[in-house]
């Protein structure tokens, strides 16, 4: 056989075996608790309307439905989600608008557009490893800004932006989920919203958002979208139907100017020429019968019971030491373990528990955050997260002090 | 706004507008006859099996349908494959198998995988566009190899390999479409893979078989498929569902040696997380009753008797000086003109007399084939396709001499 490891480009030399993976595998016992995974609760999956809206989609237009699609994504499609958009603040035009396979695909479309082997990127501390392993493939250099609850820290951002400035490093991008933070749940705040679009003009960077769980909102108000605050060529807004329709589905899309808009098209023509034409027409008769905003107004209350069952469980049964963050939606929230404790360790004899999270390291490029972990709400039942986060302060006692 | 060409990455600026895109985007008028598509026949899609293993499938498995996937593939989905394989001489087992985002999101992912800025690349000339530009994505060079009827030329593939090794260039790999090429319709012969396979043992290169329309065979034998002539860490091959079932499920998957099939999966995980789990599921199913079988039964026959349709219409109305290749299967055929004309300046002309063709410069990295043009005989109906090789006749007939 050929030498494959000889063979490989430097692009597959950067790509490494993801730990998460490798410790989720261990996941997949009988009685486990997991609060691992990112996965909306199976029980809302609006089924009945897909089956009457595919056997429609089938009947009216086979054709449409079967047949290749153009790159920029299902016309119909389009149209609809400039209406969802623009019904939610936004000010949007078809033209800002590409269809992709999903999140993932937005960003690793996006980072491979702009990144260059060795460009700096700043991330958030902790962030998400799906858009952390994008960045990495293209050799991205991480210069991570660490968040509090209010978001970013944005005053590190600016002593980090101006000693880069000083220094002559060409950054490009900041990658931010503003909106429920994928680990943390957390939201930037208004008015750090504000000082990063000021910083990003000053210092001329493009800001990429991605906003999956936006729509996920349990309380208070939502700050402006980042997109709606500054131009539309310094902002990358990237969304997605897996958290709030179905992930199976594979769908969600990039809006930005239309130069972007156009550039990315000719990428995405040769990364899988179009999405799922099937599922963009199904997706695009939901949403032309408004199904969408009567599914979010069921999952929210769903997923609220779940956050505040979680919470408290937190506070009924976590020692003194431990803290954790209070989310305004979405699907996580992030705990701090006391410094000394490493979640990774934790892990293994947290599976033996038979209860999973995923350990704090793995949301950040150089293995910061290890006495963290991330707590997924939105999978398991109540009945679940109180037998599991119970299970799991045992476990954190029983290394209290060691 | 932020100057965003300057903040391009280098792979992003290899991304160029597609010239097949721009004049295909003038086809779109009333009563002009097209063979320019790669489209199977609309008509063909069997939309009441389909309709009813989705009903079938929403019912019984709306969780694994709708919910995120893993990264290789729908288990039930590959297990499908490796039966429908080694029913067709192959021999494979599920480690083999990674379902990806239909054919064009393989090649990008094997062309990442292998191919550094530079690095040159055996092609056929004539070759497949989306595979040039995900090759020109990764900074390739192109190295052209002319091919006949019985497909690409081994002898000026040795000599090059001879020259190459001599210059001490390090070549990782070919790129071929061996059944029904497109654009050309030609098979390699059973001798030319003979000697093609000892090749790449000899010189120590990778075979990236890409075979979408090997299952549309009219008649004669097929020759063994490639990946089954040697050890498989040597031969990639690339299979989709988009030409035999339908492509709007954005389906196919790649056959390799398991620990390639690893690093791709890595690689999969970060450009889309996994494929659609909705439209695996209803494959799956689709695969199971053997429906797939009894669908190329019924495609078979239709195209054959399209493309005897284009043959004797080619035969009846072009004249002399102008030549076809005659395909055993597959979509297409493809067209040489006299040297002295140009596809592309005609296909103006011919857009004009309502009938439109791919321009063989198209289908080569350096805009060789210039006096060639690509037809399909797939979409078209029988009617359309007489009309419409008339009217390119009396194009070309008032071309001839001029």
């Amino acid at each position: 056989m050929i030498d494959l490891v000889k063979n490989y480009s430097v692009m597959a030399r950067r790509l490494k075996k993801s730990v998460i993976r490798e410790l989720l595998s261990l996941t997949n016992r009988p009685g486990l608790i997991s609060f691992a995974g990112g996965l909306p609760s199976k029980e809302l999956f609006p089924a009945e309307e897909i089956k009457e809206i595919t056997e429609k989609i089938i009947k009216d237009s086979p054709g449409a439905a079967f047949q290749y699609g153009s790159t920029e994504g299902y016309p119909p499609l389009k149209e609809e989600i400039v209406r969802l958009m623009n019904g939610r603040g936004y000010d949007v035009r078809p033209e800002n608008i590409l269809i992709t396979s999903a999140s993932q695909q937005s960003i690793d479309m996006t980072m491979k557009l702009f990144i260059d082997a060795s460009d700096p990127v700043f991330v958030e501390q902790p962030s998400y490893p799906g858009g952390i392993n994008s960045m990495a493939a293209c050799g991205a250099r991480f210069v991570g800004i660490p968040a509090d609850d209010d978001g970013i820290n944005t005053d590190i951002l600016e002593e980090k932006l101006k000693y880069m400035v000083k220094e002559g490093e060409h950054y490009k991008l900041i990658y931010t989920i503003p909106d429920f933070q994928n680990p943390s749940g957390v939201t930037l705040s208004a008015e750090r919203r504000h000082r990063l679009i000021e910083l990003s003009k000053i210092y001329n960077f493009i800001i990429v958002e991605d906003t999956p769980y936006r729509d996920l909102r349990f309380e208070g108000n939502a700050p402006s979208p980042l997109f709606q605050m500054t131009e539309p060529g310094n902002v990358i807004s990237l969304h997605t139907f897996s958290k709030v329709f179905v992930p199976g589905f594979r769908l969600g899309w990039i809006c930005a100017h239309p130069d972007i808009i156009r550039k990315l098209a000719i990428m995405k023509q040769s990364t899988d020429l179009c999405s799922s034409s099937f599922t963009q027409a199904i997706t695009a008769e939901y949403l032309r019968r408004d199904l969408l905003d009567e599914h979010v107004k069921v999952i929210i209350p769903a997923y609220r019971k779940k956050r505040d069952c979680m919470i408290s469980a937190l506070e009924e049964f976590m020692p003194e030491g431990v803290s954790w963050t209070h989310p305004e939606g979405g699907l996580f929230l992030w705990v701090r373990l006391p410094e000394y404790m490493d979640s990774e360790k934790l892990f293994y004899e947290a599976i033996n528990r038979n209860v999973a999270y995923v350990i704090g390291s793995a949301f950040s490029p150089d293995g910061a955050c290890r006495n963290n972990m991330r707590l997924n709400f939105s999978y398991p039942t109540e009945e679940q997260i109180r037998e599991g986060i119970s299970r799991l302060a045992d476990l954190i006692k029983s290394h209290i002090g060691r």
